[in-house]
Parts: C-alpha cells; structure tokens; sequence
C-alpha cells in the first residue's frame, strides 16, 4: 500500500515536471524504452564482471544510470517471464504454465495452442489511455495464432517474429517461423530473412535496430508519448552476428552477438540524445531469463557467480542484468539492492505515465520509480516458478528452496545439463526433491552462488524461515491460478499461412488438426 | 627484447618528464605503492562484478586507472607469490618450492627451515640505488628467521609479522606470532595484538593504514621516493575488522573486511591527492592468491565466474584483481587485456626508478609502463606451477593444462575441497592426471570457467598446442631450479625468542632442534 501510495506522489511530481509539451500544449508523459534480451545472462557484461569487458556502451549506461545487481526475472523461460513483463503478473495467474508435468516448464512453441488470454491487460493496452502509441520490435513469444496478435493487444507496430528463430525447417513438417511488418508477414526466418547457421551471420540486429531508431524519431517528429519494447534476440541460439561484428569478440560468436547489441544500444542512446529527448525518455535493460548453460560457451552466456542457468530456478536461471538509466532524473553512478522483477516495468510504466495499475486483478509488479529517483527500498518477495510450482522465495537476502531439481537423471545422462561444471550436493538434484516442510535457505549475500545451505539447527536458518514461511502462505492462500495456455499442442496451428502469405505466395496447408498434450520435460 | 627496448625508452621519458624535483635539484622517480591482499579473490571486487558492490573507493580507483581482469599471481599460495613479486622470478627459480611431494603446495609456517636466499636480489635492495626509502607494512611471509629478515633484504623499516595470524597459540608447543617494528618484535598476535576469533573484531587493518599514511606523510615531508608494500592481511583467515566495519557488509564478515580495505584504500589515495604527490606516486592493487573457497563463505571470498581456488592452478586459484592507478599518467578508465603478473610489479617498479632488472639471472616479470601508459599488448606465457611441477600455461587466450589435480582423494573424503559445488569431470580430479602428452586446453575468452575442454581432434586445439607446446619446452629446457626452501620444518626454529623479546619479557624457551621434512599434503 505503501508503494501505491508513493506511485500517486511521484505520478503527480512526474505530470508537473514533465519536460516536453504536446502539441496541444499538454504536458507529456516521459517515453518509455524497455530494452529486452533474450538468454543474455547476468555475467555477460562487463559492469557485471565479464572479463573480456566488450560493453562499453552497456557499462557506460549503467554509469549515467542505476544499476541493479539483485534483479530477477518471472520465470527461467522466454515466454512466460514475457507475458510476466507486459502484464505486470506472475505467469501462473496469466495461465502462463503447464500442467502436463510437475515443476515443468513451458513456452510457446509454434505447435501450442494457447496464448495469451484477451482477459488479460497489457502495458501497451494500459498505455494507450495516455495517448501512447507502442511498437513491439523482435520477438513476441506470448502465443502466435490469429487472436494472439499483439496489435491485437495494444501496440500499434510490430516488426519482429512470434516464435524463436530455430530453424530452418522444410516448410513441410514445420514450417519456417514468420517476420511479421504489423498485421501480416513480410518473409520467413531461413528465406528472406537469412541466419547461417554454420558462420553465424544474420543482419537481424540491424534490422531491429534500425526499426527502434526510426520509431523513435518518427514518435518524437510528431510529438507523441512512445513505449518501445525491443525484444531482440541475438543471443538466443542460434547465436547470431552482423558481418562487421562477427570475429570481433574474445569471447566467440556469443561474444560477437553481444558486442553487436551493445553497440546498438549505444546508437539508441545516442538518439535520444541527439534528439533532445533523452531527459524525457525512461530506459530500462534487461534479460528474459538466465544464460543457457546447455549452450554455453559457443551459443550461450555467463551467469557469472551464479548457479546454474536458463531453465532453473536457482540464481543463474532467474537473476538479471538490469539497468535503469533516465538523464536528469535518475542520478548517475548509482547502485540499487532494491529486490526488483521483470514484472515492476509495467507498474513502474504505468506510473510514469501517470496511470494506476489495474485494480481488478493482483499486480505482482511494483514501482520502482522511488527506487530510481529517491535510492528507495521496499521489502518484497521474489517467487521462483517452474509451471504452476513454488519452486523457491527470495526475501532480503535469503532464499527458501522449496524444491529442488535441475533436470530428470534421465535427460542428464543424454547430456541435458542445467548447470555444466556445477554440482551442489542435496542443491542441483536430478531428481524433484520436495523441501516444504525443511526448505533450503542460502544467505544470498554471503553467498551468492547457493553453495553453502544454512545449518537447519542455526538461530539464522530458524528466523529466515519465521519471515518467510507466512508470505508463502499468504501468497499461496491468495493465489488464483489462470486457465493453463501451456498444456495443448497441435502441429495444425503452425506458422502454415499467417496473414499476409497470400501476397508473398508462401501460404503452406496445414496437416489434420490433432490436439494433444504438449510435452514439457523439464 | 622488444620490452627491454620499450622500458628504456619508457625510463628515459620518465626521468625526463618527473614532475617532483629532490632537494638537490636533480628529478625525483615517482614513489611506488604497491597494495597486497591476502586470500582476496577476483570475483570480491564491485568492478569485477560482486554482487554486493561493496568497494566504491577501488572501483573509482579502477575507474581513474587501468583495469586488468587478465593478470595472475605466481602461485596459488602465499609465500612463493610474495617471493615472485619482491624477485621478479618464478618462486622455482628463488626456491620457494618443496620436492617433498608430487606437486605439492608450500609456504612458510613457522616451523620452516627456508626462506628467501641472500642470493636473491629484492625489490627495495634495488630501488635503493635509486635513493628509494622502503617500507613493508603487514605480512611478510618470506621467511622469520633471523638472517630471512626483511631489513636485511633491502627494507628500511618493517611494521607487521612474519607469518600468518593464525592462533591463539599457548606459547608452549608453539608460539603466538609475534608483531615487529622494524628490527624488533613489539608483541604477540592474540597478546598486545588482540584477534577476537569469536567476533571476527581485530584493529589490525587500522594499524596498517595508520602506518601507511604516516610513511607516506613522512617521505613526502622528506621529499624521498618511496616504496611502500601494504601487505595486510584481514580477508586472510581468521578473517577480522574493526569494531566500525563489523556487522555492516551485506556479505557478512568477510565482507567487513572487504569494506574496510576499501575504505582503507580510498584514505591512502586521498591523502596522496592531499600532498599533491599522486601524479608521481605509481599505485597498483593486486592479491597474492585466489580466494580461499575452503573457508568460504565466512572466512573466503569470492573468485567470480573462475573454477576452484587458492591452492589450485585453475583460473580460482591465481587470476587476480589488479588495478594500476598513477593521475596524469594512466589514462583514466582503462581496461588492459594484457596477461599480467604479479612478478610484473618487480620489473615495472625498476623501470619507474629508471633501473635495469638484474642482468646476472633469469627475471619473469614484464615491464608494464608500456601497457599501462600507452595500452601496449605482449604475448607472454603464464606458468602456473605447484612445488617444482609445471601444472598449466596460459598464452593469448589458451590455457594448456599438463597435470590437473585439486587435491586427493583422501582429503576430500575428510572435507577438504578447493572447488565446493564445482565438479568439471575429468578436469577437477582427486588424482593427479598428467597430461603433458596431451593437454587439456581451453579459450578463456570462450570459457573463463574452465568447463568445456577443447575438443582433442579439433585444429583449434592443434593450433592452440603449436603455440603452446615450443614455449613451454623452451621455460623448461632453460629452467635453473633454485635450492628448495620448503623442504624442512624444525619446531626449533619457531617464533620462540625473536629480537626484541628480552625487553617485553615475552622471550620462549625452543625445543630441542629436530629437523624433519615439512608435511604438505596438497
């Protein structure tokens, strides 16, 4: 409540110091820019301690800006943490989960069949009250079939894909995922949108990059409030890089994909600048989820101290690189312990937009916006889901592993690995070892990488568990869990014939619908 | 030789450029100060990326300097990488090493026979030619007999002990380590130098910055060069802090001390700033090993994104924070990837003084001014050895591993492991493999953690081996072992009676002299 009442304060400080004037001689909202990696990991920047340091442009934000070093995603995978950023909820009451599995994690390939739900409210929906046109560049991943759409649910562009770019497929038992421009498609990854899979090379980030920059000075030419929300996903396997970029990195060709990102981010910075909207524009950094380890080091990241990755629910699959960064506004050089989540960009959007959240449902995300401008700190709690399962809760500095696995014995002896190099005895179990009743709790300060569990008969372990165990309760007690999007798959409602195919000629004919449960093995 | 040509040139620049004039008219080198951490680990550092971001004062002074997250220690324990920064050599070829076991770690307890030889030439015995005034502040670690001492090895003055904390001892089977000023003991660690075990409280560090700032004052009242070596202790184990630091780290208590280094640091270089000395007082900060992960998370700090430990030569065990900082001189926020050593401070240190490294035998440390005054790179190789045994050897971005051993079976069954909650299989062994037929390799850039060996049939790896194969057989064929130092251990020899015990009374009786082979299991 309190948070709420500080959001209201600063929307009204916000609305009265507004720089920028609308044409109609309104005060304007500041622009906000959120700037979504996909699998990059904590560890892969330099002001996070990668040691080859190859993001100066990133390091240099976080200079100007705040940095967070105890920021967290919704969830260890794409498509939920997604649908947590944009609504502001945690993926179990958006329907973002499985229940095909115990404690399994779920996306949105393109044979699912769910998405997000209509019933539920998005940022740029939310945004558009206060005159703001939106644009998604790059990655959707919150259902791609007609209704899914996301000019459907509130942005006005879209230039980008609704699935990852694996492939390429042979158009027959899979088809190749759809480049949409808007409502329809405009080319297919692995054909007008080439990525080679043996050197690496795709001029996608460019193509994004150069989406971002022309949104932004066409919004600023016309004087409008913009939300930009650039999704891209260079390092994503398959890791991809641009000609100039590619061989540029010590670090190989996930090195190369970051070096390209951060030089990309820097020209976005730069812009604003040039524009003179930099002091009227909110930008925020940060990842989807962790590194995948699975694909590390060739197509995938660092989780620097952290354990494990992508995937998991321990500190390496859910912790992020996040920075906030807002000239004139948000100090620079500043560092925040403020426990934040994918999820508080929607409140903390809203707010500077100067509108409230939803007062219909439950928020998950808070407004960060005293944190930014006035070093706040607000005790919060930090879920870790794997499907519809509690898996562990952060709290101060203290976790509470209520369960625990990595992947089943039977995947890791066919080489799926969550956590290479890493084994923590009775921590990176194969196997899902309930711990309800006796959770594991680390001291995450004194130990970030969750090596060293707390004695179960220490006077720490025993109050760690007394300021945890009742928002647990509370949280579960309240909890109302969306209808499950996750559950059922159907090879018919592939990327067969997306709109706009009629005009390309690339309209593929679906096989005989089958529905049937969906298979998530971890 | 193209270093040696650069360091002359760089003299040259130097004597002609210095800013201090001595009394007599003729220009004056640059003070030296050289900042030694005991135990601190890469990963400790808020600019190498610990979360908690706790040390402001050395990020700023990394952020004014240059930054090396590529330089290493000599050795993986104490006592041979302070003999390799104080010789420049490889502590093979000054001794300090044992042949008691197959590659076996060794320092210098008090029960040790050894130290460093009078045939070894030191840093202040060489900086005195250039009218050098030196100072050792805490731990000295090359030995405690008398003829080991460090006035007697080119220090004028000395406040500190000669080997480690540990303790309390009860005096009888062995003594308490006693504390010198200079030529004389002033007392006890655990006596008139109180170490709280229980609550991690101690002064030490205070009386180490205390000393330090007052040096420093009286060389520049003096208008003398100076060297001064801060070789402090408190994130060793028993890690301590002072009564204002304890309790305020997010880390806990090795955070504290953490906290108070840093605070520590940041006085020294305001007070050069204050004197108007820090454009000619050259500053590096370094550590002399990977953090202790055995004593981790308490009493050990952290070694970031890097396999194991102290005690091992994996990347844990001897990559170093390292900051060069000279105002005026270094080009502020810098970041060198040149492979640095601790054994560079040595050289680099002669080259300031506008001296020559001794020509009469074999030195191993670089010349650093090119590097750190015009961003030079220089292929050198990095050997990481245990006792007399070649482990590994770093060139550009490979690392070749000969043998690889963390430490036995036997131990670790009793609880003893250098790599808690890290297990790379056939690369984290209990046994010593060797491997000098074929390497293990990895591309540090790729895989700082160690975790993916290169592929044996891959031309990476017969490249990465061309390279590697002709340095390492050239270091060995030219390799003169120096006489072994830590082969012998005598109770005898022990602290009992150092000088300065008959006026404080605190003079010992020694047991009879049995000289036996020191002990070193791993």
């Amino acid at each position: 409540m309190a948070a709420v009442a500080a959001a209201t304060r600063w929307r009204l400080l916000l609305v009265l110091s507004a720089a920028g004037l609308r044409v109609t001689g309104a005060p304007q909202p500041p622009n906000i820019l959120l700037l979504l990696m996909d699998d990059m990991g904590w560890g892969d920047l330099g002001v996070y301690g990668e040691p080859s340091r190859e993001t100066p442009n990133l390091d240099r934000m976080a200079a100007e800006g705040m940095l967070f070093p105890n920021f967290y995603t919704a969830n260890p995978l794409c498509s939920p943490s997604r649908a947590a950023l944009l609504t502001g909820r945690l993926p179990i009451r958006s329907g973002f989960y499985t229940t095909n599995g115990h404690a399994r994690n779920a996306y949105t390939p393109q044979e699912i069949v769910g998405g997000i739900p209509d019933s539920e409210l998005l940022l740029p929906e939310l945004l558009k009250e206060a005159g703001y046109t939106s644009k998604i560049v790059g990655k959707w991943h919150l259902g791609h079939r007609p209704q899914f759409h996301p000019l459907k649910h509130g942005f006005d562009e879209w230039f980008g894909s609704p699935n990852c770019h694996f492939g390429p497929y042979d158009n027959k038992a899979r088809p190749n995922i759809p480049v949409y421009r808007d409502r329809e498609m405009v080319g297919r990854f692995y054909e007008e949108f080439p990525i080679n899979l043996k050197t690496g090379e795709a001029n996608l980030t460019q193509i994004y990059l150069q989406e971002a920059l022309d949104f932004v000075k066409r919004q600023q030419a016309a004087h409008r409030p913009f939300f930009l929300y650039w999704a891209i996903d260079a390092t994503h396997a398959p890791v991809y890089a641009s000609r100039p970029f590619l061989g540029t990195s010590r670090r190989g060709r996930y090195g190369d994909a970051v070096r390209e990102i951060d030089d990309g981010v820097g020209r976005i910075l730069h812009l604003l600048r040039d524009l003179s909207i930099a002091e009227n524009t909110f930008v925020f950094f940060t990842s989807d989820n962790g590194a995948a380890l699975i694909s590390a080091p060739r197509q995938g990241g660092s989780n620097g101290p952290f354990l494990c990755g992508k995937q998991t629910t321990f500190e390496g699959g859910m912790r992020e690189p996040a920075i906030a960064w807002w000239p004139g506004h948000i100090p620079a050089g500043q560092v925040s312990h403020q426990l934040g989540n994918i999820m508080d960009l929607f409140t903390t959007s809203l707010s500077l937009a100067g509108l409230a959240p939803p007062r219909d449902r439950a928020i998950d995300g808070l407004d960060l916006l005293p944190t930014v401008l006035q070093g706040r700190l607000t005790d919060r709690p930090i879920f870790y889901y794997r499907g519809n399962t509690l898996m562990a809760v952060t709290l101060g500095q203290y976790k509470a592993h209520l369960w625990t696995w990595t992947n089943s014995w039977e995947e890791f002896r066919q080489g799926v690995d969550f956590c290479p190099g890493q084994n923590v005895s009775g921590v990176t179990t194969h196997s899902q070892e309930e711990r309800t009743k006796l959770p594991l709790v680390f001291h995450l300060g004194r130990d970030p990488g969750e090596r060293y569990p707390l004695s179960i008969a220490s006077t720490e372990y025993l109050d760690a568990l007394r300021w945890i165990t009742p928002v647990v309760r509370q949280h579960q007690e309240a909890l109302v869990p969306g209808q499950p999007q996750l559950n059922v798959c159907n090879r018919a409602v592939m990327n067969w014939a997306p709109p706009g195919c009629e005009k390309l000629g690339k309209c593929l004919t679906p096989p005989e619908s089958v529905p049937e449960k969906c298979s998530w093995p971890h």
